[in-house]
């Protein structure tokens, strides 16, 4: 089953343990990036997943190639060309000091992307799902417009379309994500967002809520989704709920809303290895659910289960199978040894 | 005081940190095994620990001797032949990802061992207490027959006997242990069990018990200890309760019973630096307890106090001294810095 | 603003994660020491901190002073002689076992120092802030001389002297400190300790604490306060309050007492990365907010939320700003991504 | 282009640097195999490789699969079974002290594999070119004969067929090896062979060689080759020249004989980081010549080169690109920095 | 004395040992640049280093700073602002494989600095000695017309300026070059080239040479020498002669002419550790020479010396003490332990 | 057989590679030390070598315990007491510039120790050989009257006494050594040294000898070493040869003169890993090979290819077999691969 997903795939720099940036003289360099992670997770969980992207011709473009084909996604439709690949530098944070995340991915070989550097006809030749979020068109240049293009041919493909809204203020401005967004959210079918982003980039609000801490407002969740479907008639919409207890300590849950029930995942108190990723391995596990018909209460399990996984995984990338996810959803979060 | 302990000693190869299987190019290269991990305690708490095993000749077979010697453990019975060092990849779990572990023991030396490559007569000279696990005949060929001559022979030098149940499944099946252990448990005078051990070898089970979470059920492990000793005439049984919060948190403790008292120790809510060796850690203790005559109560709570400490500490072997263990067992947990 | 602090930097030679010395061939080798922490905070803060000992010629001896430079604290008035530079193994602890710390320091360079190693009037022209601790005149031979004859150099040049209590059982009895203590106070106008160091130094207690777990007195705490102002006229006293209830998990808050209010820090619930020089990042707090004329309640609130911070962060220095601590002391502590 | 390689892929583990395998507690964990790494060769210089073999379910099995993804090589016709990933211990010699390989292959999937596990005629649709080694036969079980239909089978798919004699002592007899190969050679075109390998499996000899050191016998290489040609009828024979000077220094040339001219390349001499693979990476680089048209002294200048740089990298893959290998042939061996 | 030096720091990234690019996922990130490199030279010989530059306000931008405090060079100068830190990736090359370097140094901060983001008045006050590449007016932007004002300032205070040619075709080209050079060179009285940047930048030739190999053409060299002198008078040429056996061996030697007298020192030949900042420890060493008043003859043997043992250290950066470049200067390069 | 050597073990600190002390912040931590370096070579060629030192009761004393430990040294006969492990930071030279050794072993537990520490009778029981030192004598306190102690009590057992002159002039000066090793070598049999060491220790000189660099002196070398047998009665005396190209490359020979034969060793030009322990593993050859009745020819290839060896093996000890040393002695030293 051919899925496609579209962004930027950034080098990843980051200092081992809990050394701050400062400190360190060797840094990881893993690759990731919220459209790049999703394909991950979906080549993991069996399907033909392919990335769309641009890269250098240099070695590190090829670096980012070869860590996507290392974990089977497709990486054939990526156009090679243009100057540099974007990074992220990334400081892990514990206990109160929260995580720290400084983008040097302006001028990269995508955010510098011309339309014609992609065939969408050909990318989207019999495929059945493509992704992308709000980070692609906030990249600048060309992407608003590319993205657009490139919606409009998922769709003439009969490709269903998800889109993840990621608001990154560091980025783009809440105008204009709210008038690019407006504008792809047109061919979306599937919408994933939090919180957070919902009134970022629409404005659109729950009352009594407090992200920083707290209990789960469920009405109010309940409210967000279907502002969410109503204005821009998506057929499902997924909330996820984070509440930050402290850097090392998370609880993860979500709400599918399919226009009809409001469904909520259980949640799951975790520990933290790796936060980064969090949110696309649950786009990952939604789409492979809904992909494979799951029921709208099976499918936010699954993809609740999936990304409680990831927070123990090092990474950008989802390594876990379709066999691992439903042994969680199914119950099984003891962490006992498997011998 | 001589204390004689056999079975394989395994290459354990895990990948650093949280990383999953499949991510890694390096590896750390350790050894250990059920009853070599009890030959360090042993040898770490000041007695003369012998281990009994046969290994390669070949300088991976040197390193796993090696290991022991760094620690104190006699090595001077251990055969040299046969083909290949078992082997076992560890990777590390965390939060609501379990460990995972893959054998690759198969074909190992002591797999293949014949009885007369130990002299067990001589092995067992002064000998005061000898200790095997369910793992050993589990390895297949030769290894049930020979595991009852040790147990013959230790019990002829005048050694005490213990014996782990230590069941695994990926080694054979319920009914092949169960009738391989009948026969070793004859001549065990300390047997060392958790619940789910003398099910799935004995078939005995406590009421009312839920090993996945949930409280400690007394009067089920209770009746589980008297059900073990009746059955084979054990002096003493101790049964290790291990509650998985998750991959990082386990409460853990264990019931000493003694023919006449039902000793629980107190139980340790216990933050998981390496699970692997921990019930290991609980037989060393025991061991050392008993030889050295303490009280059923004092015997326990220094045995869950030294593998309590064991979770603490990388690698399959427990690297504790005797007065650290009594320091915790006396109820200094918290923590502090010695300084 | 010229503030300088006078103690040893050591060599601090520690195991990796959490493994015991006696299984490693590699240790990580940075430097620290109470009041070297100290400077390194000041510097991070924006401050014009010199830092003044006394190191060997040799490499390892620069090093010491590169790791003070790197961080900007200035080394000019470091003194080059002496054969050794002190060193401290140290071995992480985790849940109920604790951190464990060998000192190797004898005989270093510093402890060694002679009085005129010393042009203190040069040191402390134009200086603002003098800071000391109970260890630099533990170091025996000419230290309990030399640090008086600083402490008078600093008031004389009109520094405000801060000292640290800090008690070390390892260096020189109860009543040696008490000796040299009794005389470096009359010189001191912020006084620092625990509810330990003030019974181990003065013999001064509060009633009803138990320093291994249980709930704040604060009563008893307030009584300390006022004990040790009461006795040498300080003009601030700080009671740093650590509940430890395990080596992952500490409690931490403290009292700031001003000669007339008793002001409370909020207390946080703490993951910890990295215990050593928890304390000193308290010190480099609280100096910077006196400094800085913040009020009482804003400043032990900073100074908590500095060291809170601090025991995230690997090694001994605080690498922290101001701009994080005042967001931590503001309310922030949830440790959400900064992106 | 569609080429196919066939044979084992081994985890390769390894102590870092020149430690010794008793010294270490961590290793590298790579993969190779002498098939495995012309397959690599083969997809950097931008051939359609596939690689064929079996390989155990689990996720080790998987990480071995994943090692060849990640630099482009076909994995769908590797079949899925058996219980172990074949594995050699590497340790890396220096100056007079040689490298010391240490084979736990035995019982690997591949070894263990039947016939019906491989389509060959599905595998060789379309396929222009096979290759495999004298150590596939070599792995027991069902391979040679299994190795025998796969020629077959590519022989009628028109794919021409070549053969590197890789003769392994630890693996079989030179009786057995004789046997086999003088069967599998009937379908040979092109044969890679060094000396000894000539001697050992066909006893096949020239004179006045000395292997251990000292200056190439021309003559005598071209006997070895021509001999090896009018034998079996192959079109062409490659014979590597290497002269180990010691662990860290050897020369290595070769010449390739076409049936009428005998062309030697020039001879490099070698700085070596990673000896393991150096034939194999020649192998690659003669492919890639043969299937590009080279003139024979071409092919043989450009293999020849392509394993000069291979002794460069780490690990069994040769990561080189074409465009790399052409620069190092037409005579740019100065190792300038290129920036 | 202060000597002040001007360009840019970047962060370089690097595979550890041997590795390429695209085998790693860990790699070394430390700071580097022709002219910071100089400046680090400088303070390790116990002059007033300043460097000057333009860097991001955030963490990675400190990160630089810091790298430049440890080793003692004054960075009160550095600007901060700026999007971003330039980078180069440098993968190490061995035997017939060179280093390969890729840069991604465009949009650094420093490359779009303003000419009013540096008061040079300030800067040169006090000042003895300005050093410069032919890399920092590469940078683009203004940074031509910053480097003039630079050198006009540095006159201006009395400054001896010193420039290092140093072209880079990938950041501008020849033409670019020799216009900006031809200008800055008017105010230059220490002109360092090799053979290859005076034909690149001013198109000055000897005959007879041959940089990838052969023997020094020593009438070739003091023709470039002179040709330079004679062109923009300056007052010195040095001219650093490297024969490049391959990327493991380098011969390393140097022509310092004075406008009368042409001394060459003697020749090294060198295994390398680190082949970066080769040729920028030659300008420290120069510098340092003729600011001490060496001869001439004296002034290249330091230098040379200097960059011979640069060759052996890790790192942009050359960690040498004046006494140990004397020792070699003066005959020892047995490399005999030291102890 | 049972053989004994006396000495310190430090603990060796050293940066990882090439690294310079101020550029890192790890470090490896290994044991080592000339007379324990021997007894790890006596035991890896199946000796019963025995180790007497004195170690602190801490964890750093006890691991230097297992580190011999591991290799199969006995321990037994270690004393426990004294304040610290004695230490020497070791930094790695290459090329031109020669490895850099800092000692901190002042005030070490063995160099603290009083007579009374050893009961040389039980040690000396079945002694077959007993080595020591010049270095230890040169610790300081009572260790000369403690090694005069040794020696007699050795001889009074029967056993050979072998001894390296081993002069280390941080330690003690000409005339303090002189005087020393002139008492001590009354009780030698059989004498180790090199050119600089008997003229340092004794002015015992040869003409026409530089010790820098150029060609083997024969006539120099047999007159040292006649004049050292005739000045005390050795049975034998060994002369090390060494020429230091660079760090890198060093020549190696040795001359063995038994009162009759002058016979040297073939040459080796090795390829340094590891400088240290060079000379030692030369003294645990010879010892070897004494103790097992080899001719004097003989005798010395083994010792001088034991070292050869040695020079490839990372840390103090000789981690290579009898069958090892003996097919280098052979003439195998083409570092081919083993497999």
């Amino acid at each position: 089953m051919k899925v496609v997903t579209f962004g930027e795939i950034m080098l990843r720099l980051e200092p081992e343990g809990y050394f701050r940036f400062v400190q360190v003289d060797k840094m990881t360099s893993t690759f990731g990036g919220g459209e790049a992670n999703v394909a991950v997770s979906l080549a993991n969980y069996g399907l033909d997943a392919y990335y769309v992207t641009k890269l250098p011709k240099h070695e590190i473009g090829q670096a980012a190639i070869n860590s996507l084909r290392r974990f089977g996604v497709n990486t054939e439709y990526i156009v090679r060309g243009g100057e540099r690949v974007g990074i992220y530098y990334n400081e892990r944070g514990a206990s109160q000091r929260g995580s720290k995340c400084i983008y040097d991915r302006a001028h990269s070989s995508i955010a510098e992307a011309k339309p014609e550097d992609f065939n969408w006809t050909e990318i989207f030749k019999d495929c059945k799902w493509f992704h992308l979020t709000g980070i692609t068109p906030a990249l600048g240049g060309n992407m608003v417009q590319i993205c657009i293009e490139a919606c409009k041919a998922a769709k003439a493909a009969g490709a269903t379309v998800s889109c993840d809204l990621n608001y990154r203020g560091k980025l783009w401005t809440r105008e204009q994500a709210r008038e690019a967004m407006t504008e792809i959210c047109k061919y979306v079918d599937v919408c994933i967002s939090n919180e957070e982003d919902a009134k970022d980039v629409f404005g659109i609000e729950a009352e009594n809520t407090d992200i920083t801490g707290g209990k789960l407002n469920k009405d109010g969740y309940k409210s967000v989704a279907k502002q969410l479907a109503d204005k821009f008639g998506f057929q499902k919409v997924a909330i996820t709920l984070r509440t930050s207890i402290n850097a090392n300590r998370n609880n993860w849950a979500a709400l599918l809303y399919d226009g009809k029930d409001y469904c909520f995942s259980k949640e799951y108190e975790m520990y933290i290895v790796d936060r980064v990723g969090g949110g696309d391995s649950f786009g990952g596990g939604l789409i492979y659910s809904l992909l494979n018909g799951k029921s709208t209460q099976d499918a936010v399990e699954f993809a609740v289960a999936a990304s409680c996984l990831k927070h123990t995984i090092e990474g950008d990338y989802n390594m876990v199978s379709v066999d691992e996810v439903e042994k969680l959803a199914a119950g099984n979060g003891s962490g006992r040894i498997q011998r």
